[in-house]
């Protein structure tokens, strides 16, 4: 990953090398639940770093929400 | 983590147990530097899940922009 002030620098100043969307050679390999799952994690992960209380009602069903959203 | 099936049986069928957003005790004990660079490396590999080739860069600052706007 780049740093936040090679981030910064580049900003939108880059060409795009592509119209696709620039996906990697096994972006199919596993099925959508499998990534769901995942996805699931990281982002319950990162509510809890916001530091979003998960076992309230309002919230536990989030991470589900957000990874099929994705 | 509630299951798949009781996340949807719970659905918005729940009574809000609080007007606030339900905070963790701990959630202004870290630095929101630190908050970033770990949400960065979720959402990171949140992308990576989805078949997103983070080298190229139109996407290689997007961990960090979100990051940063959680």
């Amino acid at each position: 990953m780049k740093g936040k002030e090679q981030i910064q620098i580049i900003g939108v100043n880059h060409f795009s090398t592509s119209i696709k969307t620039p996906l990697l050679a096994d972006a199919f390999d596993k099925s959508d639940d499998e990534k769901i799952k995942n996805i699931q994690h990281h982002f319950k992960m990162t509510m809890q770093e916001m530091g979003l209380d998960l076992t309230d009602d309002s919230l536990s069903g989030t991470p589900y929400h957000d990874a099929k959203c994705m």
